[in-house]
């Protein structure tokens, strides 16, 4: 079996790497703050040090951190050196594909694998193993680290060249942002018309208007206004900018989705760092007066 | 038996017409343009030389016109005057809460009820009689003509007083429109950076940011170049304007569903009269340089 | 001389109003809240005791009240009962011209005139009679209102038939607040990039970005942090929304209106209702964590 | 008197290297398409037959050049090389200030001063050497050059580090953007209700919504339909995104400016590469279906 180092032990990464762990993989753990990793310790894994220590003679690294500038600095911070020739890095942080690019270019340099790997599923996802994973890079890394990948993912996607699993990552999100925001608007005017949340869902969600937002999130969370916190809005307004930033890099022409990374950024301003992303509704319902309920 | 007057016998109001006559309902149809009319002659309806003379002596009318204007428009052409005491006007259109409001009022003057009730469902849901009915007005006047919407509604929802039906609708529509360009921006964006619509697709819609539009709209009808014109992007963009008008009405900051009233305008615009909804798409496309294939 | 009644005594309207006593006319004033018409009785009007009297007999009867829905709840609140025919009402609220069409078809059937007549100018602009009034309505009736208005504004223009007096001064204020809201935006990034404000308006305003905000507002209001409470940021909102729902009903696509709009209306929930129109900047600098000095 | 290297002669920046041909100093210059050089033959100037060979043993280079990018592939080209240390490099190119900061590190490699200075005030401007010149980089190169550049530039502003002249830039393009494309809207919409653009820019330009834009651009160039072609759409589309990219790095929720970079993205798509910066409200113009007249 091969031997992982698993850095980056967030609300996603604990549950990834618990996978891994399980699958039987030889399991290294680091983590910024401590306590987190040191939860590790019955699952059999080894708490390193330091980052450079956890990924000394891996086959393969995973990565599950904040931002790309987030991966890049533990790179800095001695890791690059720690790396061996064969290694692959998976990088499953929602990343920007400038820095992946970057990065995999440094990699390179040390004969070293980058896949940009993002995924989708949440906590229970990761928990359950049934994360959606968008890799970019050669298919010749993915297919080295995809044991790895398989603890942890069920529906595993080659998108492109490194940079493409961002790439596919970030519009996901910008999409759910601005069907978040969108649904959000709608069922607040409505409310002010007199038309009932729940009334209101029942007829889209039989509607040519629906998606995951209306289907799922808001009868599950805003109508019962529990609000759980289990992605914050903060994180969901770096990736709308950075999905804003490939359009735009593009040339696409893209009023929506720049629109949609200034939302987000402006409610995660008002509500806080701590605010989860569905909690966006409530910036809508402060400056119109109105609660969906 | 009712007796049922239909007025306007347009791609949805057609179906839904042959459907009220399969049901066994005494049927009086009228439309602007004749032919469409005429068309009928073997359903066993009778065809009425005038709108007035549609609706003389019928228990409930239904008209499925382009826009609320239009309806006003008929009913100020004789068709008021014909009307009598204890009809009820079920009107089908996407029309505007405001519209449907002086309607109503002129309407009860005359001891007529009025509901407002767009459908969702396209052509298919007419010709099977599956349409999602989403109403406006009083229960008593729904209830009498329940069981004509019956004859092409499946899901019949009682959504709050005269106009909110039309304003269910124009929310569904300002998200569909969302949801459209949106994706486009998102899948054009990634056709760019190198990432084929069809996996793009495949990792939404296994996401959290799919919606009707990437699970079902892009993969039947943009991958496959067919844009079938089934809903005119002409009527989407009223509508989308109708969602907006109320929002701003309400109080209730939405930037979002401005700017896609305002998106809508310009590509109907851009695509002339005959585009269909989807098409929208294809102005992103020019912008971009790129086609979505 | 003519008998003049003015109704709204507020910032604008006193000054106004007291430029019209100093001319020589007849004046007969009256506000909703009395205090404020109290304080005319050293000018020599007569403080009437409703709105209903002080119009009564009256040759002009101006109107300088926040909302076209005032203007129309006044006149149902015995006013127009009051009015005879060859009266002239000259509206000098900043009103949308549905409603002030309305009103002109009303006061029509009673032969009394009406002009939308709004203003520009500020309190000083009032105070020195050096407003910009901007009319709607027909030649005759601006005629016979003419020596009144004359008693105030400097710059009279008439801009067309009734309503687009209104129309030009909602466009005026939804390029006012694009212009606030935009060198807000601009001078606040510029700040986090190092530039000072002061170094960056002396380059704007030498160059083609420029406006009557980067040239006037900021440097006297922003700059010194002084903020004065001119004219509220509500009421701007409120003078956009016109402006957009024009636009709209124009079929004029409009993103920029419509966002200014909204972004107007966000910034007046945010820093509630006595905020001045030129704070809204105070709301990107919470937004941005950043002021401008 | 210094030796000057000037390297891009387009529309503005040849009549800038007549100035400094006509101010005394030594001149070299080069540009791509030869003719445009060729031309300075009568000046006295140098023609230098590559880039690297007008730069070699000058005292300052001047560059004028579409984007930053063709300032990085001009230097990679060779000119790098034939830099020596002491030199100063004033890149006049309406520039982003990322790529500047970063061909300042790599010209500081040389011991070769970087200072990015765009200009604002047009061919005239130009021609007459009034330009506004807003700085960014350290004093002394600043200095060294300051002969050079008071050739051509009348107000020159020290804004700060290098790319801090490139953000203002920005910045100001894109407020010429928002009130070109804001103006445009509001001109529109008041043609379609009736009023004249004369009438409603006489009363717009008394008021507190005016700009450059109203002042000066519409009355010169859209009411007299004349649209001299001076500033390409292209360009202000790129500067407005390279200042919506400032805006969005520096975490300024900037709705106005994100937008604004787009319409001007989407005008420059439908009017091609020729169009002048203010046939951008012909794009407006066409989605209305209405000139300004």
């Amino acid at each position: 079996m091969q031997t992982v180092a698993f850095l980056g032990l967030g609300a996603i990464g604990a549950p990834m790497a618990r996978r891994i762990a399980a699958a039987g993989f030889t399991l290294r753990v680091w983590n910024r703050t401590h306590e987190r990793a040191a939860a590790f310790a019955k699952t059999g894994a080894t708490i390193a040090p330091s980052a450079a220590d956890a990924v000394r003679d891996a086959d393969v690294v995973v990565t599950c951190l904040s931002t790309s500038a987030d991966v890049e600095q533990v790179l800095d911070d001695g890791v690059l050196e720690a790396l061996r020739a064969g290694m692959v890095l998976v990088d499953c942080t929602s990343g920007d594909p400038v820095t992946s690019r970057r990065l995999a270019g440094r990699l390179a340099a040390w004969d070293v694998g980058f896949v940009d790997a993002p995924v989708s599923g949440g906590v229970k996802g990761a928990e359950e193993g049934t994360l959606t994973v968008m890799c970019g890079g050669d298919e010749q890394h993915i297919e080295r680290a995809r044991p790895v990948i398989e603890a942890f993912g069920k529906k595993i996607v080659h998108c492109g060249p490194v940079g493409a699993g961002d790439a596919v990552k970030a519009m996901n999100q910008a999409l759910l942002a601005l069907t978040i925001w969108g649904t959000g608007e709608a069922l607040v005017a409505l409310a002010k018309s007199g038309v009932s949340p729940e009334t209101a869902l029942e007829v889209l969600n039989a509607s040519s208007g629906r998606s995951n937002a209306s289907m799922n999130l808001f009868p599950e969370r805003v109508l019962t206004r529990a609000f759980p916190r289990t992605f914050r809005l903060s994180l969901l307004a770096k990736d709308a900018r950075i999905a804003a930033d490939i359009t735009r890099a593009e040339r696409v022409p893209s009023p929506l989705t720049q629109l949609a990374a200034e939302l987000c950024t402006m409610a995660a301003r008002e509500l806080g760092d701590e605010a989860d992303h569905v909690e966006a509704v409530k910036v809508i319902e402060r400056w119109a007066g109105t609660e969906i309920r």
